[in-house]
């Protein structure tokens, strides 16, 4: 069978011909920078069969490339197998970077084509350094893809609804207050926020235009006295347009941003060229000056209030204990009834759903068994979805979105005999885990400070993981946020933020060894103050994920006593917070599983 | 008695008052950037009589204020007194910065004057800036505390030596061609470099015309095919001028350096705008372009040759068999004979002389007793210093030049009954000091990255050291050299170097209680390789520093049997290493000192 991509590229090209584009690129991208993207906005799928969450397709009318990461190099091989496009693995000795690329095969006076609302202001404008480069032309207020996509889906227009403040912990008011003081200490009058994290927490309001992440599809423009909500506003209920109505927030299309930017008479407009589309950024007029900064909420987001840290643990107390009946059913069960990764993903869904205030998973569940799980960002599929067997690792990543907060939690469990490497490098995962969860540290530190505590006992055996140790968790928002994080490869420590109190970051060292099997243990922790001297203030972690570390896979001889207090003490919080949704047969099991070693 | 430096300011605003100077900044350097000056360039010493080895002083008609670091507050605030100057503590709350300060200070229309030659390129640039944003000018032709200082002492013009090819480890001729090789990649065509320790290293050649740092005062100019040499010639033997004519290097005047610079016709100068100084780089023609980029020379001589490396560890060896009898003598001696701080250090000296190729100490021996070890940066003096009585701890930070290699090394002694803080506070010191030696690490780790090896013990305690964990250490050169470092405190990671095989890093935790006593431990650490795989190349440190850590301060009850080994494992190195040299009673004392706990 022909590789659907042939056709579809051919067609693109006809049309690219038609306008003169040399050169189109297609990213992976909505109109608003989000990492994940809703149905109508999978171009670059469509384009190329490559399902992936994150790749860049680049075609001209001979080449046809497809850039994607480390993830995802396994299965977009496969994806692409007789599409005849190149895959570019990124990050790989010799692979040219996009604008690279882009630059060596333009010729002179050639023309750049892309949709200027999914690439942001910022790569727009190094794309405009380039066709300047090669006194070349840009294309850009088209969406070429739309012109031959058949049965294109619709742009999600999902209901929303407003997270009251018991829940959100601050008004909307309060929020915008907030910002609007941002706003003038940036020297700006206006803001213009893209980022649909950023809106949906600024407004207090959660939808479901992106799977998995309730967002709601819409722009904002800020000013000292004013707040303009653009979004598809058939989709107002009247409670909802009072609401809006009380905090002063106008109501406009969703469409109309364009326009609306071309108007713009502020002198000074706030704005993150890493988000707001470069399509917005070029409506601006000449005159208005850009003040390229991130986006004020993304920091005030990260650090999470009173409110919001108590619902979060909540939150995982309830993820807790679905995760705990999980893995009681499965070390209960496996071996004598058939449980494949799927069937396993289902009932550990199923015991989330059962959650009071459960909305949605945070993600969709990773649940990848043997070999499956040394590919970081596995999914099972119906085609393809093995059987579990009585023996080796199941690595399974999931979380869940519930009223009162967002989570993240991997354990990998042993379904049975493993061998002594496979205990080995689990014992130093763990201690990975427990290490860098201990610390205590002055205020000042970014995670690139913090990061090689959880690094170290891999590194020690000359093991590591290719990503990050951890992430940001937004709050019933997108499950990876910025701008904290644990990172140790970067060249600008300004990459991440100081880590300051009320940050939750993810704390998921791994080891993954290609075709043989992957470990990961992922908590997530909450940054707290502890005490303030004269040598400054001291932060430390409270872990607020809460389901045991699986003993059968721990060997205590490699762990140094405080390694082993830091697992008991953690162990015996379990059992203490979870014990009292549980059973009395779990309640055994899980004495016998978080039982001091 | 009136302060010296209260006539002294007043002669030097008479001086300013003649030329219309309305502010003069007179900081602490020579044309070179040096870190240590000659007495020629103690300026700010003379009109301040401050004698610390780092500050800037502002003058104005009304004004007098100094700044200085954390190092110096109570050695300033002692020296400053009844001056009439205003200490400025830098780093504190409220201080402002100098240029801020400056800005504030000058009124529109002002003149900034300094002496053009000891203010780097940079900042020269800065006070451009302030000086166009008043509508001002600069006043910096001319050096006005020169005009007014009676007795100065003349310029250093010591002799100095070939270091041989079997001590260098690389020829002139290699060196050249490597940093040729680096101005053609930065584009340019001619190199300026006045980094006193780069133009040693380049040419091979040691010199002493700065105190314990073994440069000699000069400049150089390199292009593709030559190199000139600005030395005050007259001190050239006929052996050192063949040697120059060997390896084509032209020598020209000292000073005639600015007239050159005013004559260089190259297209792009390379140079590092951060030590070449202000009327060099103003005296280039407008025609010029100005590549400003860190010397080659820094990253290339940071990292070690083998020859350099072997001959290190000689060095080391030597001077650990000093430093062990000294600490042997001292703790068989304390409270039988009266020592003092001053005496002590003699002794120290005195057995470093001894030593085959010792040639000077690397710095001024920091020995300090009690309450005096927890200011940083102690010197005793013959009018102060403490007797040592048998308790307390002892601080002694020092170190040698030798023929084969510089050292840096402190350790802190028991010289009788501690307290059971000081105990604990001296084994997480240890620890510290353990921690960070044992780190495993992949390439593309800045010191950054590793520096809360190091803190975590004393974090973990609610303590802290203000500064950073550990330098890099100059071959026979400046014992302070960048680029690598440990230091969490930064904003930039690029601040420090990735470190590479071959690099020495001192690694130096301390606690410092004011008022009571200071405990520092600080060894040299060679990084070497370690296994290559499929995650990277992986690196560690050997530790080249052999002397006893006294387990008369150490509670083994707070160290894992991880830091009980490491110990065991350093100390057993350390006595097969050195009992060769020592006496027998030494040797058993040695055997006891170094046991495993």
């Amino acid at each position: 069978m022909k590789h659907k991509a042939v056709e579809r590229i051919a067609a693109l090209r006809a049309q690219m011909a038609e306008r003169g584009i040399d050169l189109y690129v297609i990213p992976t991208s909505d109109f608003h920078a989000s990492e994940y993207v809703g149905e109508y906005f999978k171009a670059r799928e469509y384009i190329t069969g490559f399902t992936g969450s994150a790749g860049t397709a680049v075609i001209t009318q001979t080449t046809a490339d497809l850039w994607t990461d480390g993830r995802y190099f396994i299965q977009a091989g496969r994806q692409l197998e007789g599409s005849g496009i190149t895959l570019r693995r990124m990050g790989e000795e010799g692979v040219p970077k996009i604008k690279d690329f882009i630059r060596e095969t333009i010729k002179t006076g050639g023309c750049i084509g892309f949709d200027g609302r999914v690439i942001s202001a910022k790569d727009g404008e190094e794309y405009e350094t380039i066709a300047k480069e090669k006194q070349g032309t840009l294309y850009t207020d088209e969406d070429i893809v739309g012109t031959i996509w058949q049965n294109r889906p619709g742009m999600s227009k999902e209901p929303f609804f407003i997270l009251e403040e018991q829940y959100s912990g601050r008004s909307t008011a309060w929020k915008l207050a907030d910002v609007r003081e941002k706003i003038k200490e940036a020297g700006a009058q206006m803001h213009i926020l893209s980022s649909l994290y950023d809106i949906a927490w600024l407004l207090n309001v959660r939808g479901s235009d992106i799977f998995h992440v309730p967002v709601v599809l819409s722009y904002l423009i800020i000013t000292q006295e004013t707040c303009i909500w653009f979004v598809q506003e058939e989709l107002l209920t009247e409670e909802q347009s009072a609401y809006l109505a009380e905090h002063k927030i106008t109501v406009r299309p969703y469409d109309s941003i364009y326009d609306y930017a071309a108007g713009i008479t502020a002198e000074t407009v706030l704005l993150d060229e890493k988000t707001v589309n470069y399509r917005i950024f070029r409506n601006l007029p000449e005159s208005v000056k850009k003040r390229k900064k991130e986006n004020p909420s993304e920091r005030l987001k990260a650090v999470k209030n009173p409110t919001e840290i108590a619902n979060t643990i909540t939150a995982h107390i309830k993820d807790g204990v679905a995760f705990t009946k999980f893995m009681y059913w499965l070390k209960t069960h496996i071996g004598t009834e058939p449980i494949t990764e799927l069937s396993a993903a289902e009932y550990l869904k199923e015991r989330r759903e059962e959650q009071e205030h459960f909305l949605d998973l945070s993600f969709e569940t990773i649940c990848a068994y043997g070999e499956n799980a040394a590919m970081m960002h596995y999914a099972a599929t119906p085609e393809q979805s093995a059987a579990l067997k009585p023996e080796g690792f199941l690595l399974v990543d999931s979380g869940g979105h519930y009223l009162e907060g967002t989570t993240d939690i991997t354990r990998t469990i042993a379904l049975g005999p493993i061998t002594d490497e496979m205990r080995r490098n689990f014992t130093a995962v763990l201690r990975s885990n427990l290490n860098l969860a201990a610390a205590k540290f002055l205020h000042g530190c970014r995670g690139a400070n913090l990061d090689i505590l959880a690094r170290e006992p891999l590194w020690s055996l000359g093991l590591d993981y290719r990503c990050g140790t951890g992430h940001g968790v937004g709050h019933i928002l997108n499950v990876h946020e910025g701008p904290n994080a644990f990172r140790w490869k970067q060249s600008r420590l300004e990459d991440t933020a100081v880590l300051e109190e009320g940050m939750i970051t993810t704390d998921e060292p791994g080891v993954y060894i290609e075709g043989a099997y992957g470990i990961r243990i992922e908590n997530e922790l909450l940054c707290r103050g502890a005490e303030r001297n004269e040598y400054g203030q001291f932060l430390c972690f409270e872990t607020i994920t809460y389901a045991p570390i699986d003993l059968d896979a721990v060997d205590p001889k490699d762990m140094t006593n405080r390694e082993k207090t830091l697992l008991n003490d953690y162990h015996k919080n379990v059992y203490e917070t979870l014990s009292p949704y549980m059973t009395d047969a779990q309640n055994r099991w899980l004495k016998e599983y978080t039982r001091a070693i």
